[in-house]
């Protein structure tokens, strides 16, 4: 088989490896032997595929970032006025329990960010989606000073993640909701009506 | 000069070592091989002064919290009322730029929890002070919900310190300041005075 057929596995592969690895350990115990032994291969074979470290930390952050705002866009999709708003920050805060691996990865990142300028780079691309999305929903929902209504959310958003590991499990979604009720509230933004 | 005249210098020489090494890199980085190089000794002296890895984690963590506890109790004291409620939060979140080092720590120690059970204990041990003089701060604050009260503060100040993070520096005083006014309305407590 020519070597380019299994490239796009491999590079998927290498991917995953840097995601699981980093959001065990973190980014630190990311390097190509580490991502070599998972996924029982060369390191030369790795590097052949991805060139240096930097080059694999960010395709594996931007497989990942890509994936969250395309699910977010479809969350967020067909939703019209506060709807919109409440719909991206739930997604963000609200979401199954498989978020508790999406959400330590994240968590990885900004940790990581501080020493490596190539993941401070990719946390910004997402920041910046995450900021425009924002503030979209924002002005769909009638806030008139979104600079400080998106500054609460980011804090609420952000203190919810940090929250679970903080505590050393997620909150229940129901304490969850209160605090964006509690949001939503401070921004006269009216509730999701309630459903049984 | 004996061995034990200098036994509190050099755990107090480790214990820095381990806060200096897990601030910058997280606890995953800290060995006694790692501590022993960063104080100029060897591993085996730094065995003979505290033992395995997991006690000088946690005699480092605990300096650090009992540190933190004493500060608090010290900026708390003698306010009485909403004031104490509104110290004891501006305090974690609104103190000096020397409190970017402390709060990253703080992070290291929330994310290397979710892997070493020493970790997890200290944290908890923090975490159950801070949920006491939080609740003792909400009861002189006359506020009637505590535990949601509580969740709200927790998310809001897990928020702030981690926003510093996720954008790469910490937040201007005075958006940090906004953020508490909007919770403390959403609490029904009155802002402190506006000073000029």
């Amino acid at each position: 088989m020519p070597r380019t057929v299994d490239r796009p596995e491999r590079l998927s592969a290498i991917s995953d490896a840097v995601v699981t690895i980093a959001t065990e350990h973190g980014f630190a115990a990311v390097t190509i032997r580490t991502v070599a032994e998972r996924i029982g291969a060369s390191t030369s074979l790795v590097t052949h595929y991805v060139g240096h470290r930097d080059d694999i930390l960010r395709s594996a952050v931007r497989r990942v970032v890509e994936a969250r705002c395309r699910e977010a866009d479809r969350v967020v999709g067909g939703t019209a006025g506060p709807d919109a708003l409440r719909a991206l920050v739930e997604w963000a805060v609200l979401a199954s329990d498989d978020d508790h691996g999406i959400h330590r990865f994240w968590l990885a990142l900004v940790v990581g960010s501080a020493g490596e300028p190539a993941l401070r780079e990719e946390l910004d691309v997402f920041n910046s989606w995450w900021d425009t999305r924002l503030r979209q929903a924002l002005a769909a929902a009638e806030i008139a000073d979104t600079d400080q209504a998106a500054d609460l959310i980011n804090v609420v958003v952000d203190g919810l993640i940090i929250g679970a590991f903080d505590n050393g499990h997620p909150w229940p979604p129901h304490r969850r909701q209160c605090i964006l009720t509690a949001t939503w509230s401070a921004l006269g933004v009216a509730p999701r009506e309630e459903r049984p």
